[in-house]
């Protein structure tokens, strides 16, 4: 991480520190320090010349804070003494900047020792353009999902058709069984499935986070969206539909529909020409209305072109917003269409915008129709 | 969940609600709301008599939170429009009981709501007892550790000792080899192996909380320590130390040691003798101060012997806490010995306390050397 930022936000700002407190869930935290932390609260400290990043951890995780942690100092202590907050209170003064979500004990704390706090949004500006290296570590969980995508098509193209089912290795074949396979293949491969391995055949398609269990048959919409994490806490994101034994129909056409908006949104993506991000999402949107679907609600497309996607799965910017796109913004450009009376199709991609036009980190092909893949397709 | 204690709660306090703000990964939301949620902000909202209780999430999720929210209203919104702390402050007024973990922002919202806020510990008080629905749900994550465990066992059971090292599958076995085949063998029994899958060769056992790839080699203490996260976001917690090609000495002192001081625990846990919970971490250090090993420091045994699971990892009460053991509580007992030069050994059965004596959910069996074993052992 480059500290120019926070100094910058600390100057202008005329403050004395940036502090943050939080667990290992909070990804702020772990994009500032590096430290995959404990479940238990701990603090990033930073004071720019008056000594840099200090990080307040229990002394149980002295060991991996120091293999982990890229600031200057980490300070340790039990944690039954003292609390997070209370001990990056000790280490600051005058006015504090922190995430307007900083936990509010921690706030009192900063107050009660006579910090004057102001909120910041400056770590979400931070993540919004990621560094080479980022890219790299996101490129890499892409690949993990990848190799599960490649299991779940083979699983399917390789699916026997019954009465109304499909039949895979000797038993009726359902979103959960599936769900299972693919998160063993991405595990094998590195990357956490962290329980958001969407798998929805026909009507559960058009619940865009369905998690449940229901049979897979023959002519239905199958929509899997994986968003493993890998161990350096980057996400990725990818989404294919497939249909076996489609009679063609809805699905087909609203397959191209959705093929032909992630290519519309390709054409426009890039940083050099002052795009707006909203302007992405309303290509996606114009497409999917020329094929006749419903382009801003339900039955049609309900949702967002894209989001960011980095040490969160989901996190600025939206492809809705109304700000230009910048070179290192790491995207998901995933169009959808949903019927819940007759499923639902999303294709997704995750990109890097450039300076000119874009990269894409997906390397999956698009195929209603499911096929045996190898693990690197 | 039983609302009882958060009813107590406001009439006690004389407040007029309780509110909490979070996402995805805080556990006392999920806990609250059972709902899985979104990785943006939602609130839970419960003011007892006047209404019950209310979540208030993105619209996007609508569909996920009527399916899974266990109390009364669901209150949807756009993204955009209000945060969830806004949106909180608009259900409630006068005094609002809040967790002291709130986010600042959602404190800040109800104080300009003209809403007095006091902080509660009043969740963290109901998870420590859990019911028998919370207990089977622990209960089947236990069983998927197990299964990673018996993948983990075999695999060293099965591999070949070559000069210096240990072979598995026509390669040399390394730590991150054998955690993300066991991280696979977790997920396809439907639990998310979520990140921290400890696998210490020799001295990274004494690092607790090891996450790296060294090489696997005979005559090594190998700690595998495994806490999976079930479907509803509850953990199991499993761990097992083995040594291939064994000699004896120093990790065979050790392991005996463990197990008997794990035996020791098991004595004396028991809701109805009035035990506290410090006296269970006393009986294992005596234990392991018998056996000739230092009971409060490295080298030695360097941690508690236990801590709560449920809805979080690591969650009240420690064995280090002067407070009687409850029934209902689901506790770790996992002794351990760690020399940074030698190796680290440490077993780890999760149990739930009962009326008299306990109840062990974990069916695994002790041994040093590892066998070959069937994925339900």
């Amino acid at each position: 991480m480059n500290d120019g930022p926070l100094d910058s936000e600390l100057q202008e700002r005329n403050a004395d520190a940036f502090v943050h407190v939080g667990d290992c869930f909070d990804d702020d935290l772990r994009y500032l320090t590096g430290f995959s932390g404990p479940d238990r609260d701990y603090a990033y400290v930073y004071d720019g010349e008056n000594g840099g990043a200090t990080l307040c951890t229990p002394r149980l995780f002295e060991e991996q804070a120091r293999e982990e942690f890229s600031g200057r100092v980490v300070s340790v202590a039990e944690q039954s003494s003292r609390t997070a907050g209370e001990r990056a209170a000790e280490l600051v003064s005058g006015t504090v900047l922190v995430p307007q979500g900083i936990p509010h004990d921690a706030a009192l704390w900063l107050e009660r020792a006579g910090c004057g706090i102001e909120s910041t949004d400056v770590v979400e500006r931070m993540r919004v353009r990621k560094t080479e290296e980022e890219i790299e570590r996101i490129s890499g969980v892409q690949d993990a999902a990848q190799a599960g995508m490649a299991l779940a098509e083979t699983v399917l193209a390789s699916a026997e058709v019954g009465d109304g089912t499909l039949n895979w290795d000797g038993e009726s074949l359902t979103t959960e069984r599936l769900r299972r396979e693919v998160n063993a293949a991405m595990a094998r491969e590195g990357a956490a499935p962290a329980g958001n391995t969407v798998i929805g055949a026909r009507e559960s398609c058009a619940d865009l986070h369905f998690t449940g269990d229901v049979p897979i048959g023959p002519g239905e919409t199958v929509l899997i969206d994986l968003s493993p994490r890998g161990p350096a806490g980057y996400y990725g994101d990818l989404s294919r539909t497939f249909v076996v034994d489609s009679e063609g129909g809805w699905e087909r056409r609203a397959y191209v529909a959705v093929e032909r908006a992630q290519d519309a949104a390709f054409e426009v993506l890039s940083a050099g020409a002052g795009t707006v991000a909203s302007a992405v999402h309303g290509e996606t949107a114009a497409e999917i209305s020329a094929y006749g679907f419903r382009p801003d609600g339900s039955p049609g497309f309900t949702h967002g072109a894209g989001h960011g996607v980095g040490m969160s799965l989901h996190e600025a910017p939206s492809l809705r917003a109304d700000r230009e796109l910048e070179a290192g913004m790491v995207l998901t450009v995933e169009p959808g269409v949903y019927d819940p009376e007759k499923g639902g199709v999303r294709i997704e991609d995750l990109v890097v915008v450039r300076e000119e036009g874009f990269e894409n980190l997906t390397d999956y092909p698009r195929s209603l129709v499911p096929q045996v893949r190898s693990s690197d397709q």
